[in-house]
């Protein structure tokens, strides 16, 4: 597919250098809005605006906006002021909005300046609701029925009204601008009465959100109760927008990308990891990887205030990076865990207590195991096997004690600092595993060598 | 939300125990299906035969589904036959495709007796494709329409048969029971001449998948281009059934929990973390533990080779945790970034040394930064302020010259691996963070004390 791309792109390139444009568009009208879009992200500045001038204008509304930032912006520079007004006119609300708030500010105020009024006031009305929020992703193109209408009445409506709206799958009731109802289509389809009232017909057990709810939240609702939309209203309860499913699953691929960035220690990230150039990457590592180095100054003061016992026992400093990483890799799986059932909305705090429970007696059964097969190991492998006679049966004894304790105190860290985290309004998955890791690295060297002093000397 | 929950859950039950069940009735039948099915698997197994029994048949079989296993197992072990043939008619093949696949032997089989012979071989048509599969989610319900059609008659047929479809908004267009073209409701809903032929609206350029597709495929087309439904098709393209955009939500969710969970060090769980004994979750973690911390053999070959180094300059084990812990952290952040953009088809195996160039210019960067930070660190914090005169000019060098190499080594695995291990056919996400925390150990500690005998001795 990848390669079968590249083809067509080099074909299409050449084509345009030969001015051949009868044959390209036989191949464009052939292909779908979402390929097309990828293809001419590929395309150079140059052959670009001459292919996309070449698509029939319905063509060219549903291709713009699946196209990314860097190409609207070339394709946007080179329209002129109708071709833009015609491109603004077949888009909707949310997306006219995104266009304005991603651009730099000259090509936004040029697309603010063709816009007409009523989108341009669609678009800074959405563009008032904080980032994130349902607010800011709802387009305001939706059905609006009224609860006195028949449903013959209602399907001559939607036939008049339908083409221009993000969705006609589901449509509002209103009463005076307020929401009241809702009614799927699937219900006007196959209702056989075409005289019945749209008020028997409507349900008026509606979910809704208000404007400033966070997308997160948006799309647990669309997973719980199957939306294909869910309406937008204000403090009032009037009907401001609608958010369809389609957005909700870039929102969940979005959410679940930001957790796992936010959990391997970076900051997030808005651009993809293809169009992030090595300084961004750079930007988004270095605070997590500064301020963990720099909180293993602790680490360091452990091993020097034992650095006698150390130096009188050599052979423990070689389990120092078996212990850490045991301890890190125990604590990890627990905080990572605990973090996506939060994510999820499995886990409240008031679970706490039946979380560390659980994680307390899995900690038993693992560290009894890794206990025991390090016993073993140590005896066969590293003393018989290597025959490194040092690795005595007290020393080994320390080592399997410290196992064991170290993943108990790791899986309680685990679990317990992701929950606090998000009691007091950070983001869980900050706690994740390197940050887990630091706090265990101390935690384990403490418990090692208190267990090394006592048995050994 | 979750506390009502609580309170709804004791209120139903006390009312439960008194047997005032048209106050219930009452209650249920102003709560959404979702909501029910969550309350339903609190209750305890004596309440919830009785209370699902209050519900009208419809609602019935919606909330039945919904609810989870155990919930499911519950009412199904106290229905008589006539009770589980009617919901078994009111579900969804896939929905009863997986109660069969879930349930234990006796129950699927008595589930099986009482499906009518068309349920049952659907059921049993489903189970035989490979798991994760688009055979094993889809269901066979859909609406199919011919191509000689006019939309008045199409939506006179959408009518008789649209109800006990899973969606009327895509329909299909088949000759001979071949997949030929996609109608979308819209354009029925939207289109003013009613006698013009299905053949003139409908896309002939149809999305589809064959049974044997991955799911996650299936979940990459669905964001790709936006769709309410997919058709699956078999070798010889005959529409089999289709998948809907409810169903890849919980795919994308389970896709992105299942990274996750790997990409931590453990086997992937099919159940929910709640629904997880701590065995279980045993299970699931000692793997990935065992292994690595048998593989730690060769970090504590490394430090009991340089023994003699270490015990003739011990202020160098202090800084071994800070070392592989920046390694470590390094390494996981390139490995999680470049696992996310495989699984989100952003990245292909062509595309290595794009990536490679990235990430060791990123880590150019890092690693001065880091350096250059852990210098002043150590000349400041440990040496003027802790007073550790063991920290010299030349030690600080050897710590920090490592730091730098060891962040590019660390990145530059981080990058690789988990490349080499989809192309070769194995889940990136096993080169997650515990696996390269192991590799980068390893090397990091052979770098510190290479660079170490070179300064120092």
């Amino acid at each position: 597919m990848a390669q079968s791309k590249t083809i067509l792109q080099d074909t299409l390139r050449v084509l345009a250098e030969e001015k051949r444009y009868s044959t390209i568009k036989d191949i464009i009208l052939f292909m779908n809005p979402a390929d097309l879009a990828a293809l001419f992200d590929t395309l150079d500045e140059k052959t670009l605006p001459v292919l996309f001038r070449l698509l029939p204008r319905d063509l060219a509304g549903e291709v713009f906006p699946e196209t990314e930032r860097d190409t609207q912006e070339t394709l946007i520079r080179v329209f002129s002021d109708s071709e833009l007004k015609q491109i603004l006119e077949g888009l909707f609300t949310d997306d006219a909005a995104d266009l304005v708030e991603e651009m730099p500010a000259n090509v936004a105020s040029r697309i603010l300046s063709q816009a007409d009024n009523t989108l341009r006031s669609a678009i800074n009305q959405i563009l008032k609701y904080p980032e994130d929020s349902a607010g800011s992703v709802m387009t305001t193109e939706f059905v609006e029925l009224k609860e006195n209408m028949t449903v013959s009445q209602a399907l001559d409506h939607i036939r008049n009204v339908g083409l221009d709206k993000e969705t006609v799958y589901t449509c509002y009731v209103t009463r005076a601008g307020k929401l009241l109802a809702t009614v799927a289509a699937k219900d006007l389809l196959v209702e056989k009465d075409m005289n019945r009232k749209i008020s028997e017909i409507m349900d008026e057990n509606v979910i809704s959100v208000v404007t400033t709810t966070d997308r997160e939240e948006v799309a647990k609702l669309f997973q719980k109760y199957n939306l294909i939309a869910l309406p937008v209203v204000d403090a009032e309860n009037r009907l401001a927008g609608i958010i369809t499913f389609d957005d909700v699953m870039d929102v969940m691929e979005k959410e679940a990308t930001e957790d796992i960035t936010i959990m391997s220690g970076q900051t997030p990230y808005e651009k993809s990891y293809s169009n992030s150039s090595p300084f961004e990457l750079y930007l988004h590592r270095i605070p997590w990887l500064l301020i963990l180095m720099v909180s293993a100054t602790f680490t360091g003061l452990i091993i020097t205030s034992f650095e006698q016992a150390l130096a009188a026992q050599v052979v423990l400093t070689a389990f120092i990076p078996m212990l850490m990483d045991t301890g890190g890799n125990s604590g990890s799986q627990s905080s990572v865990t605990v973090i996506r059932a939060i994510s999820l909305g499995e886990i409240e705090f008031r679970d706490l207590p039946r979380v560390m429970g659980k994680e307390l007696l899995t900690a038993v059964f693992c560290g009894l195991s890794l206990g025991a097969v390090c016993f073993a190991k140590l005896m066969l492998i590293d003393r018989l096997i290597l025959g490194n006679l040092a690795v005595t049966i007290p020393v080994a004894m320390a080592v399997c004690l410290t196992i064991m304790i170290t993943v108990l105190v790791a899986k309680t860290v685990g679990c317990t600092l992701p929950v606090f985290a998000w009691k007091l309004g950070f983001d869980p998955a900050v706690m994740a595993s390197p940050f887990i890791t630091t706090v265990v690295d101390a935690l384990s060297l403490l418990i090692y060598f208190t267990i090394a002093s006592l048995i050994l000397f």
